[in-house]
């Protein structure tokens, strides 16, 4: 094949050109039932070629259903990959999380078996073995990386995130690397470690987000390369999600509370690293710190980076940030790519392993803020599964910032509409559907009515204090009376550290599957 | 005072004697309302002295419930005196941790408010001001010790636990010392290190169980020292609960499981360091690795030691062997003092921050086991509140070590019996009534009927597995007809992930309640 000047001047070792491939020629490293990974974090850094090549083949061909595979992806990958993988059956297994409503519906209609696992653990039980166990090889058959460029070691250089790669890579029997000429090389901006098996793991000598560690590329074993193939596609992300009048009003009940904890000495004046999870009440939080002038010389260790993080770096209150993954919309790729010299050497990227590692989080002090399916008055709170048992997303890295960060926060709004009710879900429940986060986990719950500090506070004071200030006030009277209720119950039993009806505690729940409102009539 | 010849001699620092004082003349160091803290650690190395004089004044002149005290302890102090001021009403609040008739009936009942918190996060919890921020003072108003001897730079040695010292002492406004002169001196047992506060926390940088990273003593403001107190009482320990049956059947099926991962290549032949709870399973475990001749220079990383690591070291598979606490019966004890130079060098004992933190165990590569109340067949784990809502003691270190660890292996015996069936309770459930460790977390669940290893497994094959494997066989029909009948309803809708019929999830409860088993007629 002819090489192009611009994919020489990305792929710096030649011998890997001698591998360029056109992904319809690599169908048949793809037998049914073979392991596949993939890099990518959040739909961006995916390989694009391949999978789509793949599934044009198997549309073509009408062989739904007759080539599925055991999919392993650091988090989300790209819609136009992932989900067109879905709607082609073509995914028997999957793991570690997803976002995409042909894998979601996979996942709740029995098509799709899938594994949710912490983000920060998904890479390790990889190398433990945990996925292969039942292979002969104990290897992925397949993995497909995207690289920004290839460096004279081999090594990858990727994009816009680095999620599991360096752990799939590690895994891999064979590899192939998609070399993306569309967008810049992302040269530089990565710290990249491998993952050790215990007795031989070592401690993560990061002391401040903006310490290097590891490698700047992906270390690769040239002969497991098995092709090259150049692409030209962007990452295909998705417009910011515009903040509302609810996620405001969490973000200034949040900022307050930092604020009150500066002021009381708990807290330095420029806070500790922030984490941020992904969405508008994420945005307007992060909005918030850009737009107030309190905070100053703000740190950010997260696992994404969105738009809102720009603005931040603009502002000129954000001294560093890093992440696994720097999801930006079109235009936010657009100005990041524009003002590069002003962005990147403030940013590092690193692998999810490391970018939400328990110790350094923990070591690091980090300020960690999530929104949840639903919060209970006891501070459980639910991430991933509706009604107990439809899948959402997964975890994702939600417990591993909730259990080790210094602030572990909760931020949702109070209610949710339906249909029928504007105000049909209450998001504060008496006992949740499905437990992903536990009471010994969480600090603040807040929601736009107001702030819970559950810190030190027994179950029966928690229920009270998050009855009180986060719940909507159509929801106030009907959580009381289910707490009265259910202390007045357990205490006549001798059960009444944390007081619950235990055969109507899902009972606003079922109000909601059958009548499209979790106002319930009574507690009767 | 005049001081005896034994207690000059563990107490190194001569000033410190001029502080000497009978326990019956501090009383007025404890006004009602104030914040104190104790060392101990599931029942050894509690103060005796002071607590005792405290009691005795609260019952010889009628002053039960007009003094009541915040008491902060790493985990369980001694029955008799934790227990004895619950007794008086002389407990307000309480936290991380417990055990005790009296002390769990008045959390039960609305007199103690506890706050159950994982053990490796209170004493930084306690460090960053979460208990105390409602004080004027920030501090503990007194934290009292027991020490077997004080350095010349007035540091402590502690007993048979270490604990939350380190950090309640940090935290406090004063310190009495109880000088205990009835156990040897533990000098050089242990390794401490106090709590930095972000962000200038650093790595803990222990490679191998038996690595030291801190000082032989507990460091120890001296101006702090407002009294030390000479005790004669030995730790009040209980003798060792039997192994029984079903004990010995579930280390069996655990000890295959890890021949398996060892004969796999999964684990190293000396497998990797041991996480053994407290108990007759933990019991029988240990005792099988010791009796058994498969595995050999063994390493133990735990949280509690019990007599049968007498056992394990005896036998000569174990080569080291850390922890925070080593809680051995009377006999137990006796054995440990008389042969000191075969067992103290191959021992080591650290703050309960560091034998629990999740950064080390999780480097190490634990084997973490645990006994929970019961399981679900989705592999979540109810580790405190029985009915959802009586605690019993509190999440401990199980969720340190069941996140952290390599293998999260959770053992329990498949039924309890009640009064009026011997197999009433089932421990294998549709839905845990309280979740604390999460599928996300958990390996392995194994009863006495077998093994189910869950790795990788979508929530459905992993309830097939559970059921098939660990549940008895009086419920194995019931609980499959839960799953049928889930997967039913819930693919019906479109919610097939993780099935359940949310409006009966706990009817075995209810029956057990209601009718003293859980064995009910159908799921209609």
């Amino acid at each position: 094949m002819s090489v192009s000047a611009l994919l020489k001047s990305r792929v710096r070792r030649p011998s890997m050109l001698s591998k360029l491939a056109k992904a319809e020629e690599l169908i048949d490293l793809f037998p049914n039932g073979a392991y596949v990974g993939w890099s990518g974090f959040t739909g961006v850094g995916y390989p694009k070629k391949v999978p789509t090549a793949l599934a044009d083949h198997v549309e073509k061909n009408n062989l739904q259903g007759q080539l599925k595979y055991a999919l392993f992806v650091g988090a989300s990958a790209g819609a136009e990959t992932e989900n067109r993988w879905a709607n082609l059956n073509m995914i028997e297994r999957r793991s570690p999380h997803q976002v995409g409503k042909a894998i979601a519906s996979g996942i709740n209609n029995d098509r799709i078996r899938f594994f949710d696992k912490h983000l920060s653990m998904f890479p390790t039980d990889l190398v433990y073995g945990w996925y292969t166990k039942d292979k002969p090889n104990n290897k992925l058959d397949v993995v497909i990386v995207e690289a920004t460029a290839i460096t004279e070691d081999g090594g990858i250089i990727p994009g816009a995130s680095v999620g599991a790669s360096p752990e799939l890579i590690q895994m891999a029997d064979k590899i192939i690397i998609e070399v993306n000429t569309q967008m810049p090389s992302f040269e530089g901006l990565h710290d990249i470690t491998l993952t050790d098996l215990p007795p031989r793991r070592k401690p993560y000598l990061i002391m401040a987000p903006e310490d290097r560690i590891g490698t700047p590329h992906i270390p690769v074993d040239p002969e497991k390369v098995v092709a090259i193939v150049e692409s030209n596609s962007p990452d295909q992300t998705q417009p910011v999600t515009p903040e509302d009048e609810a996620s405001k009003a969490i973000a200034s009940n949040l900022i307050e509370f930092l604020q009150h904890e500066v002021d009381h000495g708990r807290l330095p004046k420029s806070l500790l690293p922030i984490q941020s999870g992904i969405g508008n009440i994420a945005n307007a939080v992060v909005g918030g710190l850009a737009h107030g002038k309190q905070f100053h010389n703000l740190k950010v260790w997260t696992e994404v980076l969105q738009d809102s993080f720009l603005d931040l770096f603009d502002s000129g209150h954000l001294d560093f940030a890093t992440a696994t993954s720097i999801r930006l919309s079109p235009d936010g790729f657009k100005r990041f790519y524009d003002n590069w010299e002003r962005y990147a050497g403030k940013l590092l990227l690193r692998s999810q392993q490391v970018s939400n590692n328990p110790e350094i989080i923990k070591r690091l002090g980090v300020i960690g803020m999530n929104t949840p399916v639903e919060v209970d008055m006891y501070a459980h709170a639910n991430s991933t599964c509706v009604m107990g048992s439809r899948m959402l997303n997964g975890i994702g890295g939600s417990a591993d910032f909730l259990r080790s960060s210094k602030y572990s926060i909760m931020h949702t709004p109070s209610v949710r509409p339906t249909k029928t009710d504007p105000t049909g879900v209450s998001c504060i429940v008496p006992m949740c559907t499905h437990v992903d986060q536990t009471e010994h986990d969480l600090d603040v719950i807040v929601t736009e009515q107001g702030l819970a500090d559950v810190r030190g506070l027994s179950p029966r004071e928690r229920a009270r204090v998050i009855i009180k200030k986060c719940a909507h006030p159509d929801y106030q009277p009907i959580l009381t009376d289910y707490l009265d209720r259910a202390e007045h119950y357990c205490l006549k039993k001798g059960w009444g550290h944390e007081p619950h009806l235990l055969w109507q505690s899902f009972k606003m729940h079922q109000n909601l599957d059958q009548k499209g409102t979790m106002k319930i009539d009574s507690w009767e």
